[in-house]
């Protein structure tokens, strides 16, 4: 599959490798285009698939200059977190009644997007059974389909299909994006960013 | 031990009662004493150690009522979030540099506050067993021998030490807290509330 991944960091760095093992046509897209990144917009135009490993204050410039339609129609599984250092510690720019999965499906109504591995270490992204247990990642957004094509493609990354977690429509990207919070001091608590959450039920 | 539970709700019954079945002296408080509940004043001048298991919007004013004097030196384990369904929707009226915890430790210097059990369903925090699986409660503060009360006091509602998760100081309410919007969602997803979030470490 032709995917563009938007985003030179290592989150980009390390989902674009991953899928290029698996034998997937990547570009990876940075603002200005060098080295073996191209520029978004050449990464968006390619991809038939696209991530959004942008920094998060930096996502909607981003995916601006990838071009409006050259997202439209496309899956953007969106990885970015609202993540503010202005203030000195981490925060949010988002408050509980908005998200930056939501304000992107809304500066960009004709991608398809879905909210997804945002909540782990980009190693655990591409790599889950560095982790033991039934642990999970979450995806939610406006489009059915769309979430089930990245179920496959996560499942190409070794999560199984019963560890993908649907929480609903774009607007559930809150509560993915909000734990980030809790995930900086779990991140404390547990020594460094190698691990996830999974969930127990009855 | 002396027990003063504030707040008259699900969450302050399902904890009084399972606090007096293991042997201990609670008092319920309320805004209006009546019926099995005294004063706030009263449960909380009564209490070694004090729940805020009141409403997060009115948590402050419960505390106010209880009385600076009665709080001071005691552990109080701030049970609440900070819930804002005034714009229909589920909302926190706290954002990412901020939360209930800390405005409580705040407001009420002298008081040794603990955030716990505010991640599940009240079912759930004096009966962990009737979910399986090594899931988890967060505690944060600014006082390690108040979270090692805490702790002892989880004990004995079921809760393991090694799942008795200390992620630091009491700004960390910020993430308990803040998890609350991905709660809702799990809660969605998972079928009901009966639910909690296990850790996966390598």
């Amino acid at each position: 599959m032709r995917i563009g991944v938007l985003g030179t960091g290592m989150v980009g760095r390390t989902i674009a490798g991953a899928l290029a093992e698996r034998g997937h046509d990547v570009r990876v897209g940075s603002r200005s285009a060098g080295g073996d990144a191209v520029a978004f917009a050449d990464a968006a135009a390619h991809g038939e698939v696209l991530f959004n490993c942008t920094n998060g204050a930096a996502s909607l410039d981003a995916l601006a200059a990838a071009g409006e339609s050259n997202l439209a129609g496309k899956v953007l599984i969106d990885v970015a977190n609202p993540l503010d250092f202005s203030g000195g510690g981490p925060a949010l720019f988002t408050s509980s009644t908005d998200s930056l999965g939501e304000r992107i499906q809304h500066a960009f109504p004709a991608a398809r997007v879905v909210k997804a591995l945002n909540t782990m270490n980009c190693n655990l992204m591409v790599d889950p059974a560095s982790v033991p247990g039934d642990h999970v990642v979450f995806v939610c957004g406006d489009d059915g389909q769309a979430k089930e094509q990245v179920r496959a493609l996560l499942g190409e990354l070794g999560w199984p299909a019963e560890r993908v977690i649907d929480i609903g429509d774009i607007a559930g990207a809150r509560g993915t994006e909000m734990y980030l919070m809790l995930w900086l001091r779990l991140m404390g608590a547990t020594g460094g960013p190698h691990f996830n959450i999974a969930l127990a039920t009855p």
